[in-house]
């Protein structure tokens, strides 16, 4: 192994984009030796602009090469199983963007086939790399402030999807509140058991779609603690990220970071900056921070962060959010 | 009818003496002709500094004394609710700390008392008058922000009560939780259905009294919007009671206020004071308000801000939350 | 000496009047026995409602009577001086409300005589028993973050006064500085020497009085730390009080406190509340403190914590501040 | 004109590495040709790892560069004004890193050169593209607060320089400070006259060349506003950067922006995290939004946000509070 990391990424639309700039610019330790997208321009513009050599639309030419040791898969969801799968058995290791699929066959079939390769594994989920949801889960870990008793989480977004995307996304609880599956797990461990309410307050065209656009979902913890993640398509105040995990003998809490420090004070009040609209601007720093974390851990064989189990177990409780949500009642994971 | 309200209290304890005091001090409408607590030399001692004329130890001396026109009952639970049916047959008006009972036939036959008999009752869910609530209310009403949509509400209590007090206090929802399932109605509106978690996890002599330290409720508002209620016995950081309602086009946040607002900043961070630790620091101007609220409203026969059907509902939201905790699934309030 | 101290009151105006009712209502070591003021109806009519027995328009009566322990002095500012000396030679305790007086040999005089006397005065500047502004000069005065660098005061009053008021007040450095200049004596110790810009830039009729609307005094302390008070009549945002200790490991800072903690978060930004208008809404409990500590001191024979001298130099400041404005150079006190 | 600016960069240490990863990097319209540095291998290095084909360690070979159009001084303070001249001479548009130079003569100098080439010349005060500060000065320039009353900086750094770091810099006034003139002056206008007070107390090494610690600075601005800043060399909490400005109907504040979002609550306080230690991490954007308005400028013959007039201005008042320090005593800027 050199210590630099031969890559490829599949997908250069909007997330792969940021990737290989954050590979090129950022990330020394990254070598990006091609580009693969089923619109062949658009790599090949990108390529230019950036002075990577290669550029396919075949992505099963880059597995083929030899030169190639991990991939970045940055494709449309309905495809990424079928690529993990496909990358694993070629001996690439791998960083697949969330979630891996919107089924679970499809996830376990590319599980099963990176457990056969070895290859490393590393699920998209870029808010574990938050610097302040990392310090909340130092300070929370640490034992400092006792046993988490409480999660809560709110999430949400500026505005809401069309139904096309909604219908393709596999709605709220596996499109958006998924990120807060994740998270919550991050803070706390385990979850056991879900319960969802949800409504359709400010999107109506998304009840067509069979898909809500405010939820709340609580969360049963395996150690006891309880948690409630709240979701909305539509915080017309921008982009909202918040959480808090209160514990026996204290609390921590990770607020919204404004787009400037700004207060305006007259007769009327005073008055702050927004957060930011875009998760691009509000998360900057947590797509350089996973792909460093991931490519140190192929570069030095360490467990990746995000692992396929965690990719798995978000759907699991996508699922299980939808079926509570169908049912009205608690919902354990052990059902889905 | 005078300018002036003649009242007489009922139970000087904890809460009843504070009543008396704003009465005397801070509500120049009241006029308190008489203290009544069956410890009697408590009133006495009570009256004699604040120059009250009368203690009585029986209530009944004071409903059957023509001058007294309304009355504060601040006894203990288990008798309010007699208190209240007695005090509408003799023709006093109400003012009665909460709950009104712990159980629902003696609220129902205090409330036909009242009915029957004509007079004004207000119950003390204080809360309802604190300034920073009341403007989020206004907020949420004027539809400056337009529909709720997500009602969030932290409500933490900075030590465990005693196994004993638990008993007697019907348990987290009908002693603490109530107090929230009342603010919710309040901001948002009536409610259907509540879920209620909860755990122990903080004080374990309480699971001995089949109660609960932690708890997550989840809210369905008849208005489609969603809620959801955090609490828990012990913030060691102080009394925390924020809420917030985010709404379609907008959100109303209000905080805990600190008991001073000076930061130190060394090089370990920037260190900000706690919230008060006692009810009494925290919603001060509460019991104020209520009060002179209730004075208007019978010298100017108008309806109690806080009604009978608002202290029925909450008891009937605690047992909803119980028999959810129970049974583990949602609970119309219909099927209590 | 009793356990309670017999008190008059001598002037009932704006703020004797708080005084009086927070002796009352708020302070069971207090007795007053009389109340003074040469609108005698205003006396009556106050001692009538809160059943003080005696009531004089002639303070010279109070000071013959042998039951009065002592005085509080807030009648208007011109006779402050000649109170405190004929109450001292009388053998009274004195409170006398800020400033002493607007000349120096009038203080002068009442200081000698306090001192032949032997009788407590406390100076009434209110503002160092703010809980915020003394849990800052705790920190500081620990020791906890190093020695005292640079003290910023912004001290700024919501609507200009009068022309008339100008005139009698001492102008901007007398009237509304000395405040602050005592403020820096209680945080950091002992000034040197003082340097004040002075400008009219929103109230152009108070240049008719030689006054001024906005200025920035630096100060230059005994012990080496630097120190910038701002002024303004007019802060339309309210009331605007805070201040900050940088030191050489650390800062302690006070802010503002605003009338409730509400924000709403729209389109437009994150919208906060404002501090309070008034003066009594932003320092309540200072003028309840500063009393107890007055009783506590003549009960228990200790030093007053705000003396005769602290009145004095925070005068002579003044007008080392007009004069450094006069003449644009810095002013040493030892030039008043 | 193309539509890329050619850039050579002369000086590739602290500052100028900065610049040109941000030229390569974020700034498409920058063409970087040429590397320039006396420690030739530095050069060479970096320009290796960004793919710069050109490197020399005679910047006047770039001057005599055709290709070159624009030249980026970040070379050591002492030569800056020798090389403005000479690349106005050769025609080249210039940016160049504060302070032109340490005497007036040098500055003067080169801006006749610069005036005489008819080049664009613009000077590196950074701060100026803060987007706090930014937004800022937008809302007081806007009017909509009313007019500039009082202006209030700290601006305080981490850590004491070293002795020789000092001599170097020509002081905390012409080092230090002189960042808080440009804000001054970029927020509310011109200033008339300063008055500085300055002490040795956190770095005792400092007094022996001639240099102070922590300083307080009054200005008064043309308009008829006040101001003042405060620096110190020794913040422990961090790189404390904030500013007020205070108008006639409003006020506009830039605070810090901490490290993260995370408060921890515990027995102890709200425990909050500290703003960046180092100017790189609290102005990163800034580097960038310099050099994007300088291209924009030269590409399209636009007058620079920073010209060498306000280069000189800002060393102008550095002497002015050098000299207002030795004779305490307000200085006018025409002084100088």
């Amino acid at each position: 192994m050199t210590d630099r990391l031969n890559l490829a990424v599949i997908g250069v639309g909007r997330m792969g984009s940021v990737h290989v700039r954050n590979l090129i610019q950022r990330l020394p330790q990254a070598n990006v030796v091609a580009l693969c997208d089923i619109r062949l321009d658009v790599a090949q513009q990108m390529a230019g602009e950036l002075g990577i050599r290669e550029v396919v639309s075949d992505y099963r030419r880059l597995l083929a090469d030899a030169r190639v040791e991990a991939v970045l898969i940055a494709a449309s969801t309905d495809v990424h199983a079928e690529m993990v799968a496909e990358a694993a058995r070629a001996g690439k290791h791998i960083f697949c963007e969330k979630p891996l699929a919107l089924d679970l066959p499809s996830i376990d079939a590319a599980l099963a086939a990176v457990a056969a390769a070895g290859v490393k594994l590393q699920v998209g989920f870029n808010r574990r790399f938050d610097p302040s949801f990392q310090r909340v889960r130092e300070i929370v870990a640490s034992g400092a402030i006792g046993r988490p008793c409480i999660l809560r989480i709110a999430s949400r977004d500026p505005e809401p999807p069309s139904v096309a995307y909604a219908r393709a996304s596999g709605g709220m609880f596996l499109d958006m509140t998924i990120h807060d599956f994740d998270m919550a797990r991050f803070m706390v461990g385990e979850v056991e058991e879900v319960y969802a309410l949800g409504s359709v307050l400010v999107a109506p065209w998304l009840a067509e779609a069979g898909d809500v656009d405010t939820d709340v979902v609580t969360l049963r913890f395996a150690n006891g603690a309880l948690g409630v993640i709240d979701n909305s398509r539509q915080a017309v105040y921008g982009y909202d990220q918040r959480l808090e995990v209160f514990c026996s003998a204290g609390v921590a809490q990770a607020d919204n970071q404004a787009v400037d420090t700004v207060v305006r004070g007259d007769a009327s009040g005073m008055h702050a900056a927004l957060p930011p609209r875009f998760f691009m601007q509000r998360y900057p720093e947590t797509y350089v921070n996973e792909l460093r974390e991931f490519i140190d851990c192929v570069l030095h064989d360490k467990e990746p962060p995000v692992t396929g189990r965690d990719g798995r177990i978000s759907v699991v409780m996508g699922y299980a959010a939808w079926k509570s949500w169908r049912e009205n009642r608690p919902v354990k994971l052990t059902e889905i």
